[in-house]
């Protein structure tokens, strides 16, 4: 999503010892309606059900009497909503929104979505929200800068947006399907038009999106299900991948902009990202975490006092431990919720002596007992060795680290934010020096079979657990002299 | 706390219906160091680590080389301390902080904590933190005014400050042992001047209030254990109810201020406000819910296919439950995280719509099941009804609610922010009649022997339950003349 | 200048009786080098020494290495170039500027000079500044709003741009031939462009502009000559009506772009808008204003004790009428430097007994003496009512009021903010009325041919004391299906 | 008034070689009614009418109610007032305010006027406003502070302020009568409290300040008496050298607050500081500059073509000499009105190009011509020599410079922003010299004797011309026992 990718991985593993969770990049709602109906609250709602895919800032775009007004905010979905003056300047017949990552580095305004495109007189013509990521987007900014196109921003989506911008006086159909041919990597996108809505997703499908019905005039567009729930919406169908969606007065129709698609969605969002209560491509989130558990224990049965879960994604797969394994659940691992917000240590010595500022254990219970501690994944393994020297500190007898998804070895191209393999830990660790450098008693994580099988089958991506990915990007040339 | 506290609270049986929890007023930290110490980092995450006792403002009062300078901000805690532009004009010897609750009402910059008192020649020369409530303060502040003192808040707090300020010249110990002898009601205080920190507690101990000991030179004071775990400080004891402690050059020593002084610690700081991490005059909060939730169990025992936490101070109870009657614990009822921020809905429609903004449940898994649910405690009834609606349009076949605390009948006084008897339903229906209210199978309560059980006394207030508080509200005169 | 210029006049009427002035509206300047120079400094000066041309807003838009960046702000010259962050930013090779005129109605930002133009990829491509009055521009900016422009700001000026920029694909200087067959009026514009600088005239040449040499490499155009003066570059001529000029690369060089052109400056900015010490078409202008003295005294003279000039522009006239007379010059009447800025008298009782705000006499010297009192102009006659009030309450024996220019009767389109016809007092009142109104011994007019003998021929605009207009208001169409 | 005089005068020579006047410190302005009256519009005009004595910064405090309410801001005084929301909020029945002088150092917003000081609830009880300077405040400063005083600006005003402040409780005018016991200096000040306006005057009477009537309800109180005129009040008399003027419910009354007076008012203030129409101890200001021409020319008779005044000050003397030599005076240098602001010039060359930035003169008048020119001062010598310049450019012939006051030979310590004796180019340079400095034909001083003469005794402060001040500054002591 950021120009500067490699540059604030970097900066991350200096910086952000304290949050070592992969980083989802955004989530995005759009809706239309033939009539004038509550776009400001569909679209806050929508999107504050999606907060967890990104709380860096927040934005939404809405069509009102032909005009497009956007308004973008660093901070919270709610907060974005409550800035704005009048609510009914922004109640009009179709609206995209969107909602982005936190980041500990730079805040980079222009960044922000929706991200429009003017006319010469000022007006907005095009307004787009993205969640994933685009590779190989370079040479076609350069390109697009020589034929004196003049970028604002410095994020993928912009390279997207002067595409379609580019060839917007085809339509925004034919403007969307010459701009896919010329891109590559994972989008999952709403196009807002002053007269129309349309959504599109890559030929992989590798990020979510879902369309929801809200009654016979309205139809909403969302990255999970959750946010269909949360705004009343009935779910319809998933978008496909390659497939473009357009809804405007005449009702909603679809069209194939991919001959080749396939359904290669991240397996990241099952095992991370999605919020448990999403059912994504008819998978149900939930079920994958509590059953991920239950393998973690089938894989590698061990005896203990009590199972852990690192709250909140830990939490279902220490169920489904606890479940198949008859060792009881205790919620004893104590989460401060209102982290997120960076914050400053001035002096060296606070560093050393904060280290439970996000986890707190309930020290007598965990005293002199033997511990499963499950948590979603292991990434640079930084959280993991804290979280197991304050089990030691708190008195732990025997400490059984279990990780629900297989070892991270590659980073991700795609819309997450994982950090480069220098900084992935089980690529440069073997089971057992991580064991070591850990200080457990055993180690295990959920094997790709495991996985495998509680996915239902290998039409996922799983490029960071096996450096593969349904983007050729080593080989990948993007054909310029089409532009 | 707040002067217009009944005004307050109609305003909330109004407005608030999506956030029926009683709510509690503050949290308080200070540190007293004979060395120069990074004051900033210490109050900063003893602060943070009190975060769930208030999300309205926070605010702190360095004391650095004989000068006290204080920061007070609307927001949370992570959010003051970023505010400030150099962490280093912070960095003294001594401090106190104060985080308190969030409200629908207005904004009431004057009344955020610490309070302080200047000198005529605008030099500060105290500084208090204050959790708790003040009964009966009218005649006083009357009296004062009449004396020629200008209030610029409207707190309680501001009237034990205005108390204190003007008996300071015989020394701050004497000035507070002359104070509380002019006010009733709970409160647990934190005293900032030129050269001490000075902590004391109401004669019931109605708040907590704890110390810990950092190093040789560094003590620190807190509502709760868990603050001491979050600056990484060990726990040293109890401030007990009556007593001053002093903090200076020369150490720390105690003195008791009242010579009847009792145990009457708010029994709700067990069911709810406090982290379950702590441990509150020798009582594991935690314990305290995984016990109530057994409880429920024996006192009512039901068949069903699941038990459910209301997250998060419901899921302990639920996990109790769950291993009392083997009936397994799920976590399939979803919180939303990024809740506690008030928004707007412009339209009736979509408030309407919106149900399940807060919670959202995985249908799949309630479909066609029985369910027990445990929430924390009923208060006006709208949240758990709310609650079984959602369950109930899931599919849910029986419902079976529970309450982790006995009805509450009575509003708080002494710090919680409860509404009047009319909203509090239990005062207002018998159980059969809110079980019909609510729709559910089965109800049923904590009831208070089980209660009593738990905590291993009735040394505790249950004023919320009973109508009978340890502060003789009705009868209480306040001897102005003394003044 | 301003679309709702009947409005604006109403409004006046009612609220602004302190300031009975015709009001000018704008000053521009520009500076073109084919070398990176001083061009913040130069822009700054040049604007300052047009300060008295408008004192509402101050822009300039400075082309550095290839890019147009402006900055516009309320309030004075100075103070918009203070706000600045780097001055270095500004340092290019050519500039242009814009001084604006302060109103008492509300400001409108987006009317602020230099108006830009930008490509749709937000790029700036054209800026221009304008001093004068478009005519009949409701359907131009109707036939453009048609073909999709949509208009940002309400100016005339904005109209121009848009036709500008319509045409700029032909390059700027066929844009502007093009432009100018559209529209009608009084206009002297300086236009930047990526790599030109542009200015051009009317057919009437109504308003000024002259060219400055500062080195061989380096020209600068302004609305007087004093502007040369305040950077230091020398007169080289005046812009010809109908003339373009164009600065690049390859130096300066003309076009005339109307065939049938007339000299026809607005006679007005001699009499009062010019600085004393510019030279217009040749003309000095402090010798008009000394010439009116002397024509005004060979055209009634009369016996007094002593003349007296409304400061700053009826000084000079006094001075010439007090040499032609012998009767002593006293300076006497003390004007309050700081009047300009709008203020509020919240009280009717102040209203009133506010008379001398902006002018104080010297009552000793004004007690029992026979006083000739010259100011440049009569308008509305508030301001000569208020006067003469003022020199009677200090014991003026005889008054005799002389105007330093003819009757005004009729308002101006051309660039002057004049009240509409109704509040023109000489257009509504004969002379010995208006004598009587002011309450004074006696009261004479420059006449029209005294006017034409100052100015050495009829070859000016003399609109608002005639009615007749060089630019045929009423019978003129604009063909729009030529745009 | 600055503690750091000496360093901000040394700054000034450096940088604002473009500004050589001395610099008036202030005006102030009280009101006191028995009723309420629109103290908002009558201090609001008062001071507009004192603007000249100060441009940086203007204050005023109302009383109303009882409370004393203070508004204070950066810049002039319209716009002061117009930062008010509601004017309303300033309708009370007394008042003061203040203007203060622009500086090209820091702006330290803690010394703008009035002062005020607060009791320890935040209550204000004691407001001043100042105009002059106490000498050796030092010592009192720091006794005070070793008494636990904080200071918290750094002007001479709060030392007098926190003197008042320490005596008040008995009562402002023997707290008065105190606090000058312990002060020497100039100072001519007005205090108002929560029920009484107290003005007084050092006993040397330096700075002026006179009594004004609006009614019988109503006395006004101000710097010069151009702001009586201002308000439409009545001259009523001066405050007496070492008078105490005190107004409250019973009406006004005075006290001799010193047995020993002597009227030494400040003689600048008729030469360069006061507004022609004031009149100050009964001497009309504009009369003194009159006849300082007509001594310069009985003093040193030239024979020339034109009589030239440097704009505005310079002017009435020109006109006086003009009368008494018969040359004629030529309103030909032509002064920007907007000068006064701070400015960027970035590069040096733009900086040496820019000589005629506050005054042009008209070249064609000029040329050829001998030219006699007055101003009322020569200070540093810069702005004559940079005049000079000018008009041998514009063709001068000859030149012969006039000064209407004596040679500036020592600094002001009594409230004139005077620089050092270093840059005070007659403490350097014999008149000869200093012909030769400036490059003009002759060159001559108002005599000493010639203003004894205009202004009709020797009972004026003449420091800056004799170094003998009616302050004994060098062998002053306080006598800080006495404290």
């Amino acid at each position: 999503m950021h120009r500067d990718y490699y540059k604030r991985n970097k900066y991350r593993a200096a910086e952000n010892l304290l949050y070592d969770s992969p980083e989802e990049e955004c989530g995005v709602f759009g809706v239309y309606s033939t009539q004038k109906i509550d776009t400001f609250s569909l679209v806050q709602f929508g999107l504050f059900a999606l907060q967890h895919r990104g709380q860096e800032a927040c934005g939404f775009s809405v069509l009102k009497d032909g005009f497009i007004h956007t308004v973008k905010q660093e901070g919270l979905v709610l907060d974005a909503f409550k800035s704005v003056e009048s609510a009914e300047d922004f109640q009009g017949n179709a609206a995209i929104g969107h909602t982005r990552y936190t980041t500990a580095g730079d805040k980079k305004r222009y960044n922000y979505q929706p991200l429009f495109a003017k006319n010469q007189y000022d007006k907005t013509i095009l307004s787009i929200a993205h969640n994933g990521n685009l590779v190989c987007i370079e040479p076609i900014r350069k390109k697009l800068e020589q034929e004196g196109i003049n970028f604002l921003a410095t994020s993928d989506t912009e390279v997207m947006l002067r595409l379609i911008q580019k060839y917007l006086d085809k339509g925004i159909e034919n403007a969307i399907k010459q701009t896919v041919t010329n891109i590559e990597g994972a989008y999952s996108v709403l196009a807002l038009t002053e007269n129309k809505l349309v959504a599109f997703r890559d030929p992989n499908g590798i990020r979510p999106l879902c369309i929801g019905i809200v009654d016979e005039n309205t139809y909403v567009l969302a990255s999970e299900s959750c946010a269909l729930d949360g705004v009343g919406a009935q779910f319809f169908r998933d978008v496909l991948p390659g497939e473009m969606i357009i809804i405007d007065e005449e009702g909603l129709r679809s069209e194939i902009i991919f001959k080749k698609a396939h359904q290669r969605i991240c397996s990241f969002e099952y095992i991370y990202f999605a919020r448990p209560d999403s059912i994504i491509e008819n998978i149900e989130v939930h079920k994958v975490r509590m059953e991920s558990g239950k393998k973690l224990y089938e894989q590698s049965p061990v005896d203990a006092d009590m199972v852990l879960g690192v709250p909140d994604s830990g939490v279902p797969a220490a169920i489904g431990y606890s479940k198949a394994s008859g060792i009881p659940f205790m919620p004893v691992l104590i989460k401060n919720r209102y982290i997120g917000r960076s914050f400053i240590i001035p002096t060296q010595e606070m560093r050393e002596r904060i280290v439970n500022l996000k986890l707190n254990p309930i020290h007598s219970e965990i005293k002199g007992k033997r511990i499963v501690i499950i948590d979603d994944s292991i990434v640079r393994g930084t959280t993991s060795k804290r979280l197991v020297k304050i089990l030691k500190e708190s008195g732990a007898k025997e400490i059984h680290f279990r990780s629900a998804s297989p070892p991270i070895i590659a980073p991700c191209f795609l819309g997450i934010d994982t950090p480069d393999k220098r900084y992935l830990i089980s690529s440069n660790k073997t089971r057992e020096e991580l064991r070591e450098y850990l200080k457990v008693n055993s180690l295990d994580f959920l094997s790709l079979e495991s996985l495998y099988e509680i996915l239902g089958s290998k039409n996922h991506c799983f490029g960071c657990f096996t450096g593969k990915y349904p983007v050729n990007k080593k080989n990948y040339k993007v054909d310029i002299s089409a532009l």
